[in-house]
């Protein structure tokens, strides 16, 4: 049976998960998961370091940062950056497109500290002269903090531009680059970031279970004692690493392996610009292919990263979308619910160990699903 | 030999763990980990109920309370319970016998919690009678923490005891499992107790990176808004899985998956008792082929616990603990340094997926490794 046949025949043993995360990974990553490690053992705490060190040279950030990795989701990275980046005197400014955004201007309200929000709607780009305006009207604020691929919509922002923005003002940049991060580029030298937040879930295409910060070290030095929260104290965290190499509390031990198996196939893929390739070339055939069936994009291209589509519905009687979805995961595609207020929507993440073949088949699925579903209803 | 040339010619392919954690797990918990899950799609829905249900039957909690799984280490589910349940005008009192019981005051006093800390020596057990008295000396208390086996030393407190105790003076028992919960028994319904935590990857057998939490939903029902943390809010957590059956943040799904799988060879086995019993055969074998070796264990019998045995190193010349260490780790052996501050110790773990049959091997290996490393010192 081939292998498109055995995907359609009930229930799929590996579904080709078309999502912002978690996401497809290759064999080879889910295969370094089936060992046990000493999570205090030597082969451990080289393993460790071999991830902080891809993770510091990815982002460029051997020079002046150092890669703290912590367990949980990216959510819990970003509660943790800010928590233990921003005190009880500092202002950060938040610049919302979308629901990351909105995540961390509710993430630094519970912690009580002093955040301003700056918004867009979800279909514009964040506008640094806007930033500008709004530094230079309020000198209280000490941190900026961005959504770089906001994954509510798949919307690029304009990081140089913010980030120049930002310098300019002496102020602190905080970027959640959960979406991008290991596909667009993002290098913390020529770009002035403080903290860049990611996940291993995502561009990087390990599994989730871990997220991490790479931070300049003269900031994360100055931030002991900042954090009320005992697990989310970066610097604590990173001390831990330095001191004995180890992780302060119990590492999710398959999934660091996982992460560095998936770092080290990055490199063979020929880095992030490879990957960018690779995304933007599933991006551009999932786009025609849709397009061709009569899909709409919700952004526009020029704000639209290789990282997820958004479409919107159609509103022709025939489409409901737990319907379309559940024929879509019949087939072995799981796609994604739309986040957005505004508009009924659907996401297709173009990230994972996905080629453009897996979207070819994808097309003729969604092809075949809307014959059927068009069926049923009738003219 | 160089330290890079030790581990490359001796690195075993599946270490054995004579750890409190991570440990060795099932070849088919390792297998569960290899294929990939939409987090919200309806097959990991359902799997994350699975889940649920087990761990609450686990706890005998059908009744009144309810399972919180949280993303991260045994520590984050700790954190994230103390910071759920104890509110601004609530007093924690902590028996402290160990290192994850002052972890816990750590935890507390960071998060600016009323608490107060009852102390004993690493080698006795918390005394139920004290408890009664510091509760009838200080009204203000309204919940107490203990921790049931102590990894720091492999002391079992007297859960039952204190729980009696504590409800008798009308006040929330938080129990910190780690180490004990699917193995030694605990039951929520017959034991007065409000909440207990533990991970995935001790005495259940799963993997690390998920802990979780069996609260009384009632009590937690009254949480709400009470943590200033978003990711470590409980009661947002539960809301998340009642809601839809999803997790609010991104799941570990493959740490997930292999709880799930570890999960029903635990009832396979013939559940916690079935579990004691051979982690007991474990320690029996540990235990009296050491004392034949002339080791010594830290603890008094009628303390000891079958999870964890901490030994004294022993003061003869011969002996240096990373060279005794290493020497294990090169037979696949991989035991645990002390977390004693009043003697040298070290620790071996009886828990995880292994037999009475692998600690025969493990001691015919230190048996050898005496022998070696008596000769290089010489009479």
């Amino acid at each position: 049976m081939s292998q498109d046949a055995q995907r359609k025949s009930v229930k799929p043993a590996t579904p080709i998960l078309l999502t912002p995360g978690p996401l497809t990974t290759s064999a080879a990553t889910r295969q370094a998961m089936t060992r046990d490690w000493g999570s205090r053992d030597d082969a451990f705490i080289a393993m460790t370091q071999e991830l902080r060190e891809r993770l510091l040279g990815l982002a460029g950030g051997q020079r002046r940062h150092v890669a703290v990795p912590l367990q949980g989701s990216g959510t819990f990275i970003v509660e943790a950056t800010l928590g233990t980046l921003i005190g009880p005197a500092d202002k950060l400014l938040i610049l919302i497109n979308g629901a990351y955004g909105e995540r961390m201007l509710t993430i630094a309200q519970r912690l009580n500290r002093q955040a301003e929000a700056l918004r867009w709607p979800e279909n514009q780009a964040i506008e640094a002269e806007r930033v500008d305006q709004a530094l230079r009207d309020d000198p209280d604020v000490t941190h900026v903090a961005l959504v770089h691929c906001e994954t509510t919509t798949g919307l690029l922002n304009p990081l140089e531009a913010v980030a120049a923005v930002v310098a300019r003002h002496g102020k602190a940049l905080l970027v959640d680059a959960m979406s991008s991060f290991g596909a667009l580029a993002i290098d913390v030298e020529r770009t002035p970031i403080t903290a860049v937040m990611a996940s291993a879930n995502k561009c990087l295409e390990g599994v989730p279970g871990l997220g991490f910060a790479v931070i300049e070290g003269q900031i994360l030095r100055a931030a002991k004692g900042v954090n009320p929260s005992l697990c989310f104290d970066l610097y604590e965290q990173w001390q831990g690493f330095e001191r004995n190499g180890q992780w302060r509390f119990t590492p999710p031990v398959q999934v660091v392996a996982a992460l560095v198996t998936a770092l080290r196939q990055l490199e063979n893929e020929g880095g992030p610009a490879a990957r960018r390739r690779r995304y933007q070339e599933n991006f551009d055939v999932l786009f025609q292919g849709m397009e061709r069936l009569g899909f709409r994009l919700f952004l526009e291209k020029n704000v639209q990263a290789p990282i997820i589509a958004t479409f919107f519905q159609p509103t022709s009687p025939w489409f409901q979308f737990p319907r379309f979805y559940q024929a879509l995961a019949a087939r072995g595609f799981l796609i994604y619910p739309g986040k957005l207020s505004q508009a009924d929507t659907f996401r297709i993440g173009c990230i994972g160990a996905i080629e453009p073949d897996d979207f070819r088949r994808f097309l003729i699925a969604v092809e075949a699903i809307m014959a059927e579903q068009k069926e049923t209803v009738g003219p």
